[in-house]
This record gives structure tokens, C-alpha cells and sequence, in this order.
């Protein structure tokens, strides 16, 4: 029997980095979660266990607080990309490496007093190939959002095993997994995420919806329309079904007031959208 | 061998209800979790089998439903109580009920469009007895809370176990579970709920702290300073630790700037605060 | 306004301890995860953050990782009680100590290899008191037990928001949390809890059911029958409805063959069975 | 500004579906999590709402559940199967069907009593494709297992950020995800499971490790030689740290005996076995 090593990375997942300015009274913070994967001239190390090309897991993690300490973390686009940069240029057996960070959001309540915000988590991948160059994803994920009408679904296909009806109205809720790809660097992170963002929502809350796709579609699109440094985006989708109960045998009607948010099973709707002329996207998704 | 049923009760728990209020174009909404636990003449069910004093939980959470067509959710504390009521005075064989809700926030974001705010969850567990009457607890959940200064811990017992060194300053977080009980019924659960959150928040950040206990007690004696209509407060507050990494082997000092937060093990500091003329509190707490 | 101190205690939550036993070439394993809680004289830290009768939680995770050491785990029950007094008699300050202790099970799959046993994790509550001893309560969680026929449910109560129709035939489902009061200090907890396990199964797979309270009975009798050594036993058995599918749109009959697995909500059957003659219970279930 | 649809799927996830066989007396129970996901026509859903094309995910559950009543559940991977190709041979806008199932064991406590195995989750991920045919991987995660001795790590990269002190004898420990991709279809799913996974386990208790790399391959390869069905192994390893507590402080030495088993952050080693004469894998991990 002949086999062979397949794609493979390694590295420190889920540092919890927390770093805070502390530049005069009034401090901020900055909640982190830092994961990085590394990939090179790993075949002794699989096959034989020989450790020479190896900088273990628990250096990308002194290295992660290290580089907190020096640079600061700032957005988290560039604090993943100094750190990925870092890892292929100072090792010669670090061919790629992947940083996956994610931040938790505070609201300020003192100078030095802070409320986590526990609406959506920011997030963003980046690789960076001693060939390839760097990509940048950015996203978020778990922002929960609900439109309690301006949602059809009717005109579907029905064989034997279809029992839904049709609706004209109904609620439709989901929590937006969402990440979109920079065509290069961008200036800001910071004004680019907060566009993103609006125009997710404010594709949402618009759009008269006659099936999720459609609204997932219209999301991916003006966030496309409004962000002219990103050239793709993911979103996935579910839907949190919101059953209208019968209360007729109480002698009750329901006019889509009182509903049972029901956990599984769910509809998953998952999708994208891209500029035409986007270039390929190369490692960027992986 | 003489055995005998101890305490007892039953129910339909995480009955998640969503009521939407369709009063014109701009609709409102109320994300509930709803439980309810019954007991009373419950012998013969648990010695033989036979339910005719079992109201099954299945007609239970009908009833929550119904109740929100018929009286809207309102406050979760008087959905509670009109839950509770109807259980105990609508069948002999129920002595007592409690109700506990949970309502998850949501953001408006345009007419029918609405974001899931992702903060603390607003909690209350109500009683009623047939002979005892009622209690309200009201409280909140998952308000988690950082001080990036301000907190000192020195001066504790040492044992040969002990090797924490003292400090005059660190990072204060936790995740605030806090319940408060009224003296009676209130007027305007509303009020008394934003009165009570504004009143821990403030008293978190605005206290010097050289222990968890002392923020916990000054938490819970605002509550009481700034509600007259709640005499005892319970708070459970994890210690999420945050340690200062250390950077010296890479030549940097860390004035508390770059942290690991910590998941396990976490303190946990658990007290409450409660008037000198508090009356009993019977079942409130169960 | 005059307020003061109610109950409180304080202590370092889920140390994740792993003691490995190496007596030769074939090791043994016990993974258990350690909470301890102390109170006493506890007035001042919470009135003027004056730490001078705290013994530090990091002292306590300490302890917990010195005495592994030095006594080996064992049994959890006799670890926690170890852990407990050790507290209290050590420290005039510390007037009771609560232990609780999870453990988690391995399988042997070589001399130092082991496979996690995913199953029901055992559980102790014990506490120590200056004055008032020691109490151990032994239990688990976890233990998810099905019947597929051999349970029934009418003759119950019916309202006007009553919709469940009788059935003479239904799954019975639920996730066993079982705690147990021993009389005294227990020979051996190692049988005492084999024997404990067995007797919820035996009475769960052995009773026809016309009520999950019914099932919930004999399952706390079948313990107090076969383990003299405890006098009372408390469970909470959340009912894990199992729906069957309406397949008639399909021209399909379903006799109980095909099942929807609900998640919310759920029933939540609470309840306990005591010896006649069992002494006063105390602090032990807080 | 000119955009387009990219990839996209949509379907029902988590249907929980639990089928009884009732062959006689002694019943048998499977228990599973069915996942689907279509993709074909899907470009005027997307674009204007149109759901010409759209078989909704409500009718995909109802299919799940019609179709355990008609054929049984059997092996998950025929299951899926059988699925997969009925929604790509019935509708014409299918072209293309993933099918992911997650089967959750129990074992018998009785004619028609059983308990959940808490263990490892069993899983698979079927593709059945209009042009390209069918793929078949299976798999299991949550398959948690540790070796107390036997794991060294030592001849690694050391730059400016190491701190760790090689090892020669350590506590390795992981939850193993594993997935592998059948030739084609096996005549024996159940035969083939048991042998894979018996085969992962051989490999982890049986290699004394240099780095969990070096297990990780040991793992796929060990699979591939005991099953000549299956051409390709993936592998996710979390490196579930388990760190000796340094008891000096206490004056104890601590020879691998008292750990820490800590939770974040983790080491995360990922990567593939395969023959060199395997397939190309096309659709097949998507």
C-alpha cells in the first residue's frame, strides 16, 4: 500500500487575548480571540515525527500577546495580518499561515468601566503565502435579526411529500453569519466594516421578501453597492421558523400575533455574491 | 421499608413565545421563555399513576400561548402572575404555581425590523399559593461587566497553599446573575427594572474595590438605596479572570495591558443584601 | 435606610482536575472537575473589602491540586470531604465548607490509553460544618434512558385549553439528574453509586408507565430499596417528547415507528422520595 | 456596478428523526440528525423571488420522515443515499443534493429500554450529483481519547517567542473528528465503521508519540490499511493540553501525576492520509 500526506496546517487555536490602552484616564479595551494555523515542509514531522520545521502552538501564542504588547491589536484585519506576515517571513520551513480572529464588543459605562456588548461578533481570516501574497476576509457572525412582516413564500414547487402552505405574510427571523472579501488591502477596517454592516441590515429590514434567498441576495448585493474595496461576499443564513399557533381550539384567532420560535430543525440558506470582474479568490475562503 | 414523596412539582419548561403587537405599521414585539411548575394534590400521580389532579404541561403551555392573544405579554412579571393565578384558581388539585420568564431585548431597526439585542437576558420567577399569596422576584442574567482599573486584591489570609501575590491593581470582570425581590406588588415593573440594571451598573463601575465580596455588597445595597419597592437582593458573580501575561521573557514589561482571559477555573462569589425590615421571604426564592 | 449582609459564600469553580495513577506499567485515570464554597465570618470583606478572614480561591484551586497529590482522589465523595474539612479546621475564619465534585468516566484502551466514557457523569454535593458536621449527597447526570413502548398518559385533568389527546402508547424519554442523601459517611461509594446507577435503570426499563411521575417514584423508591445507606433520594426528569410524525399526507400509517425528537419545550418532572425515619436533611441539598 | 449568483445550497437542517423497529417484543432504535442541502436552478429564487424552482425545506423534512417509515434508516450512508438521489431524480431544477446525517448510538437496557452511548457521534456526508455521480465519507467526532504516558515533543523551532521546555513524557489527549471517503460504495457501512474506528483507536493507543502530527498521520494511515474501501482519511485533532501543576511551592514533586486540563487556548493539528491512486475527490469534502 502507497499513501501520502494530504493538505494539512497546524497551530493555537482560541487565544483569548483581552488588551487595553491605557493612554491617560480614560482606558479601552480590546477582546480577542486569536487562532493561527501554519503550514510548510511538514512531511518529517507527519511521517516520522521529527519536530525541526515545527515553531510549536504555544509560540504562536506568545507571539500573538508579544506582538499585542509591541503594535498593539488595533483592527483586527491588520493585527492578523502583522501576525501572519510574521510567521511565513521569519521561518523558512512556513510556507502559509492563517489568522482567524474574532472580537467581542464593550460599551464604554465609565472611564475605565465597560458593558460587553453581546449583540454580533466581528470576525476576519487572513492568509498570508510566501507565493501567493495575502487575502483578507472580513465578517460577522450572530447578529440576530427579525422582520415581523413583509415576507411571503408561495409559488414553490409541491410533489407528494409537500404539506406547507402557502403564506402571504409571515414572520421571517435569522441570525446572519456574513463574510465578505477584500479585493486588496483596505484603508479602514473600521468605516468598512461599519458600511458592511448597515447595509446588511438595511438590506434586510427593505426588502419585501418572497423567499430567503431573495433577501440573502439583496444583502451580499448592497453590501457590494455600498463597499467598493470588497469584491465577494458569503452570507449563511438560517431560518429561525417562527410558527403562527392555532388557537382556534380556544375560539381565538392569530393573526400573526403570538408564535412558537421553534429551535430545530431550520431551514439553511446559503449563498453569495460577487462582482463580476472579483478576482479569484485563490486561498482566500479556505 | 416505609418511604414517603418529598417536595415535588411539574411543568412545561422553555416555552419560547414571541408575540408581536400589529397596532398600525409600526409593530412592537416580546421574546419570551416561559415556565411554569405546578404542584398540589400530587400523591396518587407519583404512588400509582392515576393523573386526575395532573393538568398536563402540555395544556400549560396552550395556555401560555392563549394568554398572550387574550392579554397581550406586557411585563413579564404580570404575564407571570396572571399565569400563576389562573393555574392555582382554576383547579382545586393545584395548591401552587411558579412562573419563570426570561425576555431577550430586541432593537428596533425600521417599522417591522428589529435586532436581537445580545446583552443580558431580564429575568422573574413569581409564585402563588392558594394560602400564601404571591411574590415577585425580578432580575436579569449574562451582564457582563469589565473594570480595567479600580480593583485591589491584598491582605487575605496565607496558608502553605497559598502562593496568589497581593495586588493593587487588576482587572475586575464578571458576569452579573442578579435577582431582587419586591416587597409586594409593584407598579411599574418597567420603571423598577431599568432603576435596579442602571443601579448594579453604577455601582460596579463607580466602586473602588479591594474585593469581590465588597462590589457585590455595594451592588446590592444601590438596589435597595435606589428601589424602596424591592427589600433583598441575590447576586452570584463569576470571577472572570483576567491575568497579565508575562511578557519578560521577550523583554517587555505588561503593565497590565495584554491579558489571557480565563475560562475554568473561575471565582464565584455568591451573597445577597437584604433590609433590616424585610419580610420573610417564604417561596419567594424557589 | 438600614441594610445588611443574607447568606453568602465564596470559593473557586471548576478546577479541571486529571490524576494520574502510575503504579507500574498500567495506569489509571480520574478526571473529575472540583467547585468548593466557603462562609463564615465574612462581614467585613463584603461591608469594607477588608480580606483578613479570606482564604483566596486561588489558594483553594491550590489546595484541591496538592491534596491529589498527596491523598490521591479516590471515591469523590471521600476527596470532597477531605477538601471540606480541611477548610474548616484549618481556618477559624471558615465556619462551612461545600464540596462539589463532577467526575467524568474512561474506558482502558491500552495500559496508559483511555477512551472518554460519554455517558452520565457522576456527582457529590458534601459539606462540612464547624458546628453542624458533615453531609454527603452522591448523584448523577446525564443518564439519557429511553422506553419505546410501555408508557401511557390520559385520565388526566382537562381544561378549556386542553388539545393533548390520551394515548395508551408513547416513547418515554428523559436525561436523569439523580441526587442522593446518605444517612451517614458510606463504606463504600463506589458500590453504593453502582448500585444507586442500577436500581434508576432497573426501575425505569422495569416500570409501565402512566405518568413520568409515576416512573419518577419508582425510581427513587427502587434506590431507597436496594442502597440502606441512604435515606433520600431527589430527581429531576425533563420529559424529552418524542412526537409521532402525522405521515397520513403520505397515505402513510406510523404506529409508533417514526419520531420527532423535540428539544423545546419540554416537560420537567420534579420530585423526591424519603425514608420515613430519615434525619432532618439540614444544609445538605443547598 | 455588475454582480453575480456564486455558489449557493439551501435545505433543512437538524431534522431529529428517531425511527423504532418493532419486529416483535424486542425493539431496536435508531437515532439521528439529518441534514439537507439542494442546489441546482436557483438563479431567479435569488435574483426576483421566484420559487419556481424552490422544493422547500419543509417538504425535505416531511421526505426524511416519509421515507424512514417506507425504507427504514438502516446504515446512515444508504440512507443518505437514497435521499440524495431522490431529490435529484424527482425534480428536474435539483441538480445537485448533499445529505449529511449524524447518528447518535444507545444501547440496550431492556426489551425496549435503552441508554444513550454518551460516546463518539457517528456521521456522514453523502453527495449525489445530476452529471457527476455519487460520493460517500463517513465519519465520527467526539471520539475523546488520552494516553498518560508515551507523548514527547522535543526538536522544535525555537525563535525569539518560545518559552516551552521540551518533553520527553507528557499527556497527550484529544476529541477526534474524523471523516473518510469511500472508493465508492461499500457493501458494509456497519463493517467498515467499526473497522475504521477501531483502527483510529489501535493507532493512538499503539504510537508513542513524537508529535501529535506524527499521531494524526499514524491515525489515517492505520485506516487505509485495514480498509481497502476507503482512499482518503481527514483528520482534526484538538490538542487538548493537559499541564502538570508545578507542586513545588507546596514541596511536592509532580512526576505526571496532578494536572490541569485546561480549555482555551488549544493546539488544532489538521490534516490528510491518502492513497496514491485515489480518485480524485471532486464534490466529495464540500
Amino acid at each position: 500500500m502507497s499513501v501520502k500526506l494530504g493538505p494539512n496546517r497546524y497551530g493555537k487555536a482560541e487565544t483569548r487575548l483581552v488588551h487595553v490602552v491605557r493612554e491617560g484616564p480614560v482606558h479601552r479595551v480590546k477582546d480577542v480571540n486569536v487562532s493561527t494555523a501554519l503550514s510548510g515542509d511538514m512531511e518529517a514531522v507527519h511521517l516520522t515525527g521529527d519536530n525541526a520545521a515545527v515553531l510549536p502552538t504555544d509560540t504562536q501564542k506568545n507571539t500573538a500577546y508579544a506582538f499585542a504588547r509591541k503594535h498593539g491589536v488595533g483592527q483586527i484585519e491588520e493585527f492578523a495580518l502583522l501576525l501572519a506576515r510574521h510567521f511565513v517571513t521569519s521561518q523558512p520551513t512556513i510556507h502559509h499561515a492563517r489568522v482567524e480572529i474574532e472580537e467581542y464588543g464593550w460599551n464604554r459605562a465609565g472611564p475605565h468601566s465597560f458593558v460587553r456588548d453581546g449583540g454580533e461578533v466581528r470576525t476576519c481570516v487572513v492568509h498570508h503565502d510566501r507565493d501567493g501574497g495575502s487575502t483578507v476576509v472580513s465578517g460577522l457572525k450572530d447578529l440576530v435579526v427579525l422582520n415581523t412582516t413583509g415576507s411571503e413564500f408561495h409559488g414553490y414547487l409541491v410533489d407528494e411529500y409537500t404539506t406547507l402552505p402557502p403564506t402571504r405574510d409571515r414572520v421571517l427571523a435569522t441570525a446572519v453569519t456574513a463574510r465578505w472579501r477584500h479585493i486588496g488591502e483596505t484603508a479602514s477596517y473600521a468605516q468598512s466594516y461599519e458600511q458592511a454592516r448597515q447595509a446588511l441590515l438595511d438590506a434586510f429590514a427593505g426588502t419585501h421578501s418572497r423567499s430567503l434567498q431573495q433577501t440573502l441576495y439583496a444583502m451580499g448585493e448592497r453590501v457590494l453597492t455600498v463597499c467598493p474595496e470588497i469584491c465577494e461576499v458569503r452570507l449563511a443564513l438560517p431560518n429561525k421558523h417562527h410558527f403562527a399557533v392555532d388557537l382556534s381550539p380556544f375560539g381565538m384567532d392569530n393573526d400573526n400575533e403570538v408564535f412558537h420560535a421553534a429551535d430545530r430543525p431550520y431551514g439553511l440558506i446559503e449563498g453569495g455574491v460577487l462582482r463580476d470582474d472579483a478576482p479569484d479568490a485563490g486561498f482566500a475562503w479556505e
